[in-house]
């Protein structure tokens, strides 16, 4: 799949970015998350200091994190956070459409640029993460759009929530989406209407990628939808993509069956932020490092006429 | 699970070493392998040049290989490989026992002594490989002791196997635990009849690991199928083992279940001579930056008494 994105036949992963967009959601105001809206923005800020469970990885193993705010409601004081906010947080979605279609729309392109901009600086390979208070029920709402299934089908628990809140989030998604009617076939109109400024983001960075053809990792639960999105937009998108490690979240999975993937790496995690890419950046490595420095049979000094013959037949 | 091993909350992968035992099989005249025996040879010598599969990508990652041989037949010219010869390959098992009891607990011996040079070398992490043509068929045989299921159960195609050969491995699985009856609850009896001298050592080496408290990895199908057989011997062995990919060998998963594990990667490879271990190395040196460099609540400004909450009830 390397080889297919770069025409070459022997690859290096030199360079690793990881790209968190980072954005409020109003419908937190509904209580669909156990977290206060203000950690979106002290975890933003974390990033850049490599305190965050995707951060200390990254800084481990050579990953730049790019922080992009495209809609943080809550003030900080950061110069090493990327200001693209389109507006500060989206609105209630379970009372009004999230954003308006020219905001998705400039979210979409923020996500773009970044991807162009990595494209520019000869990033070999780029992760799509997230820090978005409220975004597994934006990225559940969306993909019930996507999907055709209900709350109930597609809808975890997130970060975690007692059972009552629980069913006040498969309520307020079911709610939304009956409300506003997004068209399944226009993903700029779910993304705007029960979407998020971060899922928006992250769509386009899966675009861009594809646009720039730079393998791009696709994170956990929120990742996965921005990268469904983006194939609906633009199918050709998936030759791109490579998965990182599974989620436990319910419709990490229904979002990989539609994009024809499976996840590279079991480790029961339920984190986000682009923690998975670190990892998966070692794996595109490995492949990297087996087709750079294993021997071909000849060079083995392997005689493989039974192997020859093996092939022929199916197995 | 590595603080349990080490005492120490903050850990470092900082010495990662593959240990490959090599031998060959005296049953693969009964054509139950795809490759020829000379394959053994020149595969243990290639893994000294980092031209194997497994051998690229340890170069790469900074993981040091260490191939012994405790039974290859064929005769080479490597002063890189350890020899710790037990035989020069083991009798055929489909007509008499693979080796003598005591030859088995050698080869075991070989496997403990490696796993302790580890230690004194300060290793932080085994992995443990093979190279052995003919190994995937000692190793369902040992399987299909240990689990009581039969042939057809436990056994996958190898390196690749024509219809007709691959029942015929089958039946020489079958056949050869009629004749010698191993008993199913003396690991020892097991792999001397039915086993081979590279499973003897990997168990060996399992042991070992857990005797000197290192942190051991699986790798594929003959891997725990041998670590399999260092629990049964000793039980403790499990709390210091790690998986690392699933083999699309039959087999691999059932013994798996029998550890109570599941592996950390899917990347549908069917290799063996250890090419889980550098990545799985990966992963746990990401599990110690996690530890080391991730902030806690309070040292992140997050006010967890949502949270808090949450943990008291299940989810």
């Amino acid at each position: 799949q390397l080889s297919g994105i770069t025409g070459k036949l022997r690859n290096r992963i030199s360079k690793k970015r990881i790209i968190v967009l980072c954005a409020d959601n109003g419908v937190v105001e509904e209580g669909v998350s156990c977290t206060p809206q203000t950690v979106t923005a002290s975890q933003a800020v974390n990033m850049t200091k490599h305190l965050t469970g995707m951060s200390s990885m990254a800084k481990h193993f050579g990953c730049e994190v790019e922080v992009v705010d495209v809609g943080i409601c809550t003030p900080y004081d950061c110069p090493l956070i990327l200001n693209r906010r389109i507006k500060n947080g989206t609105e209630n979605l379970y009372k009004e459409p999230a954003m308006t279609r020219q905001e998705a729309l400039d979210a979409i392109g923020a996500g773009i640029e970044r991807a162009i901009a990595a494209g520019e600086d000869e990033v070999s390979v780029i992760g799509v993460g997230e820090m978005g208070i409220g975004n597994t029920t934006t990225s559940s709402a969306v993909l019930s759009v996507l999907t055709g299934l209900n709350a109930e089908q597609v809808t975890g628990r997130g970060g975690g929530l007692t059972d009552q809140d629980f069913q006040k989030k498969k309520d307020v998604i079911d709610g939304a989406i009956a409300l506003h009617k997004p068209k399944p076939d226009d993903p700029v109109d779910v993304l705007s209407k029960v979407g998020g400024l971060d899922l928006a983001a992250m769509c386009g960075v899966f675009l861009g990628a594809a646009y720039k053809r730079i393998p791009v990792v696709i994170d956990g639960f929120i990742s996965v939808v921005a990268a469904l999105c983006a194939a609906r937009l633009c199918p050709e998108v998936k030759d791109f993509l490579f998965p990182s490690h599974a989620s436990k979240e319910l419709g990490y999975q229904l979002a990989m069956n539609e994009l024809g993937m499976n996840p590279y790496l079991l480790l029961n995690m339920r984190l986000g932020e682009g923690s998975g890419c670190p990892l998966a950046f070692e794996i595109l490595d490995a492949a990297c490092a087996l087709m750079n420095g294993m021997a071909t049979f000849d060079g083995a000094g392997i005689n493989d006429e039974y192997l020859t013959e093996i092939r022929k037949q199916e197995f």
